[in-house]
């Protein structure tokens, strides 16, 4: 029977032959990842199933990234209760202060996830390292804590829509605006419990942070998961970073697909979702005069190296509008490392942005920018519920790093082309 | 009659040629600070009481420092109420996301405050001012809402301390150690209500950021201001920065103190203050082997470009031990900028330190680092109440920049002159 590239993962891990979709199959994990929020629930589940012990010590990821250096008692203590699990069950990959980083930036950056893994993790965005090539998918804190202690975690096989992909994006458009476009065709329902699986001649010119941010809010489609095939610039991505060796699955030439949607990646434009649904999209030069309080940029969405290549492209030399507050977060020690060495921090300074250390904070409205009653907000986070960034009455407006940058340039919602030179 | 130096600026504030302890004087003010905790309250007084303007745009200066970029709701809406008021009655000196800094670093940094000055500030660290010769106190919102309106305050003249500053610090000894060593001596009532002025030979010894420190802590001694005598290092420190005109005050040869302290800074030692009262000092060295969670450096007691250098000295080259987090804050942008431009940033972060924007967040247990049920920290705030950083049970103990970094390396409380070369 042919399979997609999923099933072939899946298949794989399940120690069987071949799958097919709606089949319940058990598989074996190659990562289960908690974050700060959720790994202190996973470990009550631990403990209370009485779990003694993790499946492999360095298989399990634990990162705090949503409310630290803590915010308050409450996340000291998740903090706490993280560090103590991970110490009395040697869990060797452990990111506390000082090694942060934003789990879905963090783990592809340092080899923690390679090509072929099946990976799940309790945080929805886990979907993001199928642009390694890998099957990876949020749960719950209760099966993150079965997948600690088994190794194991069980799955309706997914069926797949097929993105056929043809072209080259344009200036001023990244995978951000692929991937609004995309759920603005479809809608957050339109690939529930699916794989999008990206393939088509115009993979090749989407670049690997395009492609992470992409898988990354596949699940704002509904989608079990993203995948892209690998190729140069995933086996590129991953020499001398794989911690583990790749392993390389194609989707069958015969593949069955529920459906398949042709993307031409070149007639694509700035997009700008509007409250409050990610596919509630507009193109940015549609958008009239939209004023904004505040400017996010970063998030396991878009804080990676080229996302801040195109804040910088934006702001560098130029001013934030008065009156607008803008936080750019780079999305790990190394991306803010490298945002320092090549002069963008200084750079986002002088514009009159503020950098914080990595944290997800202000895309959950938790930490770091959050919003006032009727403040606006344009954000290259992933979601822009009602609420989601602070207070019921706030708006946020998802978008690009470019999109967001011009934006904060000018005060309003801004086609980050009309200024560029 | 003789007048302190305290009386002597409070009795030209006054309009009156003399004034004595004990008198209630109304006194014009040169400026009114307030930040994004305290100044909602002061601007609901304000329009409760039926003000309709400030008494000047240009005097009246509002610092967001304690919870911004936001960390939930209600600080995003006391930032708003802040940015509403300051909009409102264009007030000058607004200091939003982007423009931040801890008020007590950034006031003197930006020449908002000069010698002379009589400046109250509704937070009670407003004392720190005395370095460059001014009388500043801290208020009641109330007092501050009045003072906004009104341009005066009333005040109960103090009668004052003397410290008899002779000798020179030794090296690894601080600003922080001469405050802490004094609280020590007198206690965190030594100086109720009164002034404590600073003055003799040890004076011009200080630089400008060790007398900030110093006076920045006279409130923990219980005292209503600290004060210094204005000399060339003064002069120095204010040239080009201060945005009036200095007025330099001297204490006359034959005031009366109510008490006289000798205070030999060259017999001075790296000092800690446990928990749970500044008075509760020890000399670092005697420490034993107290183990620490977490280190802060930082805030309006020590978040100053020395601050920095001396963390920098200590840091630069080595690793922050295995589990503490070590959290350094720079107290305004500018000193972050500097921490950029020479290298002090990217080392921080590579000893396995993070750097955050301007807050004051931990200082209060309010952001950036708070602490769980029992852990300990080492900082270089100004407080060690129960429960100030954090959880009930967490300790806090306070200490200089030097101090705090040595103790990051060993991760246990230490003299730092045993690590620096």
């Amino acid at each position: 029977m042919p399979m997609t590239m999923t099933q072939k993962i899946l298949a794989d891990h399940a120690g069987l032959d071949e799958v097919a979709a709606g089949q319940l199959i058990m598989a074996k994990l190659d990562g289960v990842l908690g974050n700060d929020i959720t790994t202190p629930v996973a470990i009550k589940e631990f403990e209370k199933a009485g779990f003694d012990s993790v499946f492999d010590k360095d298989r399990v990821f634990v990162v705090l990234d949503h409310f630290v250096p803590n915010k308050d008692i409450k996340a000291a203590q998740q903090s706490k209760t993280c560090r103590e699990f991970c110490s009395h069950h040697s869990v060797s990959n452990f990111f506390d202060v000082g090694k942060m980083g934003i789990e879905h930036a963090l783990l592809p950056e340092q080899g923690l996830v390679t090509a072929g893994d099946c990976i799940i993790g309790a945080d929805s965005h886990t979907c993001t390292y199928g642009a390694l090539g890998a099957f990876s998918t949020g749960v719950g804190s209760t099966d993150m804590a079965a997948g600690m202690a088994t190794g194991q975690a069980w799955f309706k096989v997914p069926e797949a829509i097929k993105v056929n992909l043809t072209g080259k994006l344009n200036q001023g458009v990244s995978g951000k605006d692929v991937i609004l476009s995309l759920i603005g065709m479809i809608g957050v329902d339109g690939a529930l419990y699916q794989s999008l699986e990206f393939m088509g001649p115009g993979v090749c010119s989407l670049s690997m942070d395009d492609r992470l941010c992409i898988c990354n809010m596949a699940i704002e489609a509904g989608a079990k998961n993203g995948i892209f095939p690998v190729d140069e610039i995933t086996l590129e991505y991953m020499k001398g970073r794989s911690q583990r060796e790749p392993k390389i699955f194609s989707a069958d030439e015969d593949a069955e697909y529920a459906r398949t949607i042709d993307l031409d990646l070149s007639s694509l434009e700035p997009i700008v979702s509007y409250p409050h649904l990610p596919e509630n999209t507009h193109p940015a030069a549609e958008s009239g005069h939209i004023e904004i309080d505040q400017v996010v940029i970063g998030s396991c969405t878009n804080g990676r190296m080229e996302d801040m290549d195109a804040a910088y492209e934006i702001l560098h030399g130029k001013k934030v509008k008065d009156g607008v507050r803008c936080i750019i977060i780079p999305a790990t020690m190394e991306i803010y490392k490298q945002c320092i060495e090549n002069g963008y921090l200084m750079s986002f300074i002088e514009a009159g942005a503020v950098v914080s250390t990595p944290t997800c904070g202000p895309c959950l409205g938790g930490y770091m920018g959050i919003l006032a009653d009727n403040e606006r907000c344009i954000s290259t986070t992933n979601r822009n519920f009602v609420g989601r960034m602070g207070h019921v009455s706030s708006e946020v407006y998802l978008a690009s790093p470019y999109t967001a940058a011009a934006s904060a340039l000018n005060g309003y919602i801004t086609d980050p082309r009309t200024v560029m030179e």
